[in-house]
């Protein structure tokens, strides 16, 4: 209920000014004991709903802490700093998202055709962007270029350059990749869904309609 | 020749930090009388030379007036600073492009077929981001989320949508038009170009073949 007035001194710091590192990439946690492991869920499953309520800018560690009913001096041994916890929030959906396109169940995962599981991919990732879109909108505006060497990004690319190259063995499957990945931005995205309210399932029909839009030339 | 020792106080500002308020917009420049106009045009080419040979940040003042052979104070007087003078570039090529597709020759002007003039149109876009990707990239990522309201980008994506609906009366030409542009952001561009190293033809075809990725569904 403090509106406005910071619990901690990193309550006012400034949101993911961290360079986007590698979330969902090489460096992997250490084994957590079981209970470090749920006190980290329920940590950041609180993290999330005051993002989801209020956004991101109204997170703090000491609300964290209170709405997690874990200590504050664990949230902070945990995640250091407001800035951190949002980064490991956004790796954290981050790496769902990666395991249901990788190895979850069809159309998104493995066993159905390339064509199905390119729609279900793209489909998902227009959720996966307007689920935690403050959040990813202000690491992406903090540091646009850095979208294409991120972790997340590259996993995604080569999954894309993956369906393409099953679906169009011709064509440059890792160009196609970054062009098709392009819409997904955060900043056209938010100004799609937010600016032009647009609602998400108009926005999966017009990714659809972009890649049938001109007649493939004939074989010569 | 004095490199590294910028030739005015306005030598060390920083690049674009101006809003991008409307190239291409709505305020049209108050009619000149030759000389001024001529004047304008030799510096305008002189500023455009050096960030070709040198990029944005080696402009100042001083170089351009020396380069067009036009006095200090008049470069002064018609652009304020470095960063007024490179959103005057910036504007001016802009314009160029506009006037090309809007009422230039076919393809890419009018009376050409729908298709053509949308491939012409997005070849030509790839050019014209190469030819300006320096300052592009500037101005981009000093207000990335300005993108969309820019006058220059608003231009665009009328003259993509009106292509889009000839071509598919059946889609949504607005979202289509925001899809199709995506890729063309100067962030993605400088990625592809300079980090890949792809020559422009080969991104071309890319977009080309994104656009064919999938079969259209056959009418019910």
């Amino acid at each position: 209920m403090s509106t406005r007035t910071p619990g901690t001194d990193d309550g006012s710091a400034p949101l993911l000014t961290l360079l986007p590192s590698t979330p969902g990439g090489a460096a992997a946690p250490a084994p957590e004991r079981a209970d470090a492991a749920r006190n980290r869920r329920r940590i950041l499953d609180a993290a999330a709903r005051i993002v989801a309520e209020k956004g991101p800018d109204a997170v703090t560690m000491n609300q964290v802490a209170h709405a997690s009913g874990i200590g504050v001096g664990t949230v902070y041994r945990r995640f250091g700093d407001v800035s951190q916890l949002l980064w490991a929030l956004l790796d954290d959906r981050e790496r769902q998202f990666q395991e249901a396109y990788m190895s979850g169940p069809p159309p998104l995962g493995p066993g159905a055709p390339a064509d199905e599981r390119l729609d279900a991919f793209l489909d998902a990732l227009v959720d996966r962007v307007a689920e935690q879109r403050a959040l990813l909108l202000a690491a992406h505006s903090a540091a646009p270029r850095a979208r294409y060497h991120s972790g997340a990004y590259q996993v995604m690319h080569t999954h894309v350059a993956m369906l393409v190259s099953r679906l169009r063995p011709d064509a440059d499957p890792a160009l196609l990749a970054h062009l098709l990945l392009a819409p997904f931005s955060p900043d056209l995205m938010h100004h799609l869904s937010v600016e032009q309210a647009l609602p998400a399932e108009r926005v999966k029909a017009g990714v659809r309609e972009l890649l049938a839009l001109r007649d493939r030339p004939r074989p010569a």
